[in-house]
């Protein structure tokens, strides 16, 4: 997983703290020094995937485009990482000396199909856990808040 | 995920059904027309994880080390991918404005634990599930053990 994920889901959570702004990529890059270049790839891909909408101007930047109860893990993973499966079947039961000698394949591979099931279970741990149960650990953490907004003044 | 899970796992179910080998890489990667040195790699991490051993000389290869309802898919894929997490916390939350605002970091970042908790629910899903599972429902296809005993012959 590339470290966009963990820069996206740090950037929500910090415009959430700050009243869900617009900020500018560059300023969103400097709470955590990253790189405004690469972190502007990641800005550009949920905005695409409707978790941030962009405002134009000199004032404007990116903004949380809807609360943060209804952005879920996944929502992010997926935004950044596309909805490509991990584990991919490249139907190897239907190449080779076994392929040839079996007849034409029907359903879904055994190997491919157990795969999913677990990957299925890693998305929907994914998608049970919102930014908004992030936010509540996080914030019980004193000063949370604040730190972030003065990172922003 | 490599393709190398994908090949691991439908490699150790041939070697099950012709009664637990030796078979040589060349004959392994035959089955399905796979890269055999390719292929040879994923049998040494096999091999070093414990779930195949060597048998040297003219007549030997790789044998399973132990029955199929002793090797999970999180053992496959752990043997293949390493034990390495999907997500790596880089700890940013210490980094750029926020970090030097920011008292000391005490205990796991909130991010990081949200998704731990989700990569561990999708190991959880490839522990509960046995090679010998997936062997079940491939033999519930007619001749598959014949057929694959014909390709080693």
């Amino acid at each position: 997983m590339a470290k966009g994920v963990e820069w996206a889901l740090h950037t929500l959570l910090n415009l959430d703290m700050i009243g869900g702004g617009p900020a500018g990529s560059a300023q969103l890059a400097a709470a955590h020094d990253l790189s405004a270049s690469y972190l502007n790839k990641q800005l550009q891909q949920l905005t695409r995937a409707g978790l941030l909408s962009s405002v134009p101007g000199p004032r404007g930047g990116f903004r949380l485009a809807k609360p943060l109860e209804d952005i879920t893990l996944l929502d992010v993973v997926e935004a950044i990482e596309g909805t490509a499966r991990a584990f991919n079947c490249t139907e190897i039961r239907s190449c080779g000396r076994i392929g040839a000698l079996s007849p034409p394949p029907t359903g879904t591979c055994a190997v491919n199909a157990a795969m999913r099931r677990a990957e299925q279970a890693w998305h929907q741990a994914l998608a049970a856990q919102t930014l908004a149960e992030i936010r509540a650990e996080l914030v019980s953490i004193p000063q949370t808040r604040h730190v972030v907004r003065s990172a922003f003044d």
